[in-house]
């Protein structure tokens, strides 16, 4: 209920500053998480989540559960003979919801259940190739000219539903999340967990878990509490992350249990509640999914996922650039000042060198978390830490003119100042 | 008060979900804007602000007195011969302050008061040409391979101080502003308004705000109140537009006025109080920089500044490149290529026209305020809004070849598909 009250909130907070704000000691910074909050409800979120998995494990009952919203309207079910041709498709819904004045535009990525197939080898390609597109796309876009209204369609995390009838992973499941962990966000998920008794759960998430670790494949990993945060804290989010996988189940029907409609499924033995965490972690996937995890997920997909993407790119056009060159120095002399992003010491080594990092990274967080990686460049002294860069001071001279003002000589600006970085 | 109880309001936010969450109707996404709210205070914040005008206005004094920290311990005070080289120079000084757990980089930038010299002919450009490396600095770091730990040090405000002596701006003043106001958000303060009656005050920001609209002075906007804001709201947003040039009193002094202890400056004739707004806008300028605008100034640097910025740039390279294709098509035929950010079909015109579009835009806001500007993207109707994207689905073939994964192949991924845009 912490929203209902947004905008009176940030009215009162804006402008009316009473007494206790002429505090002598008091600034006012402090409102700036504020000023971000504002702004982001004004804004509105998007987010973009894919399910993937063995068909006929509820991917599609879920994401309805999950969001409360029937994403599926139109979707007709296939006979045997068509879905022969439905796995071959990747398709997308979009959704605008609100909630208590908070806007979302969520999309869901619907990827072929690929159990369908008789050969499913290499059935991860199109899903791979497919967040790759999204991330090439934004690539362009934010290298283009006109940056406003950039329409970002990266895949923020991955579902993967694994059959509660396996024991422990299959060996589809194995590559098909080795194909994307160093791509996308991977949840998974322990999908129609209502034919599991509580000592199978157990026994499988356990496995799965074991296997997982063994296979060496980089789930998404939770962040790390802060060190400051109290022992309730400290402990549920232990529990979520013993959690995995989220042994799930899902309905979009409403039945009666005990006298209260609970969403659920009616056996002839009893009710399953979908909401009831005795009977399953669907709470808890939704809990960390939606309230508590959605803008890591985000950020994880921007720092890490595309970062890594972009610097495999800038990669091969250094190393193709490079090899013009050469191809060049053959016909002509002067082939070496074109502004390009990365120059040509960089080609081989420190390009290289930086993609290693990157790589160790991916590593690192998978083994680690990630949790503290957001937090840097701040000094955590208190205050007044006095820090007069004076290696940055003076740093501009009087009437020098090496550099123009681009407004007035944009080849001569140009010409002097690549504006590309071509040494770092 | 707002801020004092962030951790542990998160804390129930992130996980106790009492009966209340479990409302059948509520996803949990409403959290959002926490998640964003907490993220930015674990990151914490920087805010790089400019004060120029001439000297002896009372720059440092009001900047000290805004942020309640000495940024200029170890300044000393130049003698007449000394302050002609002191003028030739820009000097940064950053302090890391803290509130309520609100992290806040400060940085100050210092450009020489310029009335100081002799010949003040385009005293503005080293001012200019500072702003604008700092913008070229950020389009190298964010056209890197590396992007992790970006120093920010683009400027996001330049508080400019008008001499309360002149009847109305002086001519500098209107060099100044029109050489750096598509730069950088400008907001002009009528220094040591203590010299002048409030009579005084209201005639010369009166005739000062008239001049900025007669030269065509684009200062900072306000953004335009969200329709749905009360009456008192809206009447303290025009009250702050209006105030425009804010009159301003510095002092680092505290004073006993009638009992209280005060920062003021103590006259014969009384004692002026520098927080008191029947004697200056102080508090008006603290508010709007610190408590309320400070993010929006931030975002309209970043979006409109620095685009702007780039958008030159770029042009100004893919003029570059076209001219050395034409040279290179006399010795070689397949100099076509090249994977440049900008394709050649669109330096003379696709470019120009969205150049022509962002100078459009800058006018645009200068003259109707840009608050709905970041308002888009998002449908405002209110649930469950069907957007099936019929155009974006089936968007991907099975086993098709084109597109090869980045982590394989890196030489064949790029000749096939080149990472910059050509066409868009």
């Amino acid at each position: 209920m912490e929203n209902s009250s947004t905008n009176s909130r940030f009215r009162s907070s804006l402008f009316n500053h009473d007494d206790e704000d002429q505090d002598k000691e008091y600034v006012g910074f402090a409102t700036l998480p504020n000023q971000v909050h504002r702004k982001s409800v004004k804004k509105g979120f998007d987010f973009t989540l894919m399910v993937a998995g063995e068909s006929g494990l509820g991917k599609s009952t879920l994401v309805n559960s999950l969001f409360l919203t029937d994403l599926y309207k139109d979707r007709k079910l296939l006979n045997a003979e068509e879905r022969i041709t439905q796995t071959v498709e990747i398709t997308k819904h979009t959704v605008d919801i609100e909630e208590k004045g908070v806007k979302l535009k969520l999309t869901i990525v619907d990827t072929p259940g690929f159990g369908d197939a008789v050969n499913n080898t290499e059935c991860w390609k199109s899903v791979a190739d497919y967040i790759d597109q999204q991330f090439e796309q934004y690539f362009r876009d934010e290298s283009g000219l006109n940056r406003k209204n950039i329409q970002d369609n990266r895949v923020h995390c991955c579902l993967y539903f694994i059959s509660p009838f396996g024991h422990g992973l299959r060996p589809l499941d194995v590559e098909f999340m080795k194909a994307l962990h160093e791509k996308v966000n991977i949840v998974p998920v322990l999908a129609k967990a209502d034919t599991l008794t509580p000592s199978e759960v157990k026994k499988k998430k356990f496995k799965i878990r074991e296997e997982i670790e063994q296979y060496g494949i980089k789930i998404y990993q939770f962040p790390d509490c802060d060190s400051d945060e109290d022992e309730e804290f400290k402990q549920q989010d232990q529990e979520l992350k013993d959690s995995i996988p989220f042994a799930v189940i899902g309905s979009n029907t409403v039945v009666e249990a005990k006298g209260r409609r609970v969403r659920g499924r009616l056996y002839p033995w009893g009710i399953v509640e979908v909401e009831n965490s005795a009977h399953c972690d669907f709470v808890k996937l939704r809990n960390m999914l939606v309230r508590t995890h959605m803008q890591d997920l985000k950020d994880v997909t921007r720092e890490t996922h595309y970062e890594n993407y972009r610097a495999h790119c800038i990669q091969s056009m250094t190393r193709m650039v490079v090899k013009e060159r050469n191809r060049n120095k053959l016909t002509r002399e002067s082939g070496t000042d074109f502004p390009i992003p990365t120059g040509p010491g960089l080609a081989d080594t420190e390009t290289e060198k930086l993609i290693r990092e990157k790589d160790e990274e991916v590593r690192h967080r998978a083994e680690h978390g990630h949790g503290h990686d957001h937090q840097h460049g701040h000094d955590l002294n208190n205050e007044h830490v006095h820090e007069h860069n004076h290696g940055h001071d003076h740093e501009h001279e009087h009437g020098h003119e090496q550099h123009q003002d681009p407004h007035v000589e944009h080849e001569a600006h140009s010409e002097h100042h690549p504006p590309y970085p071509e040494g770092s």
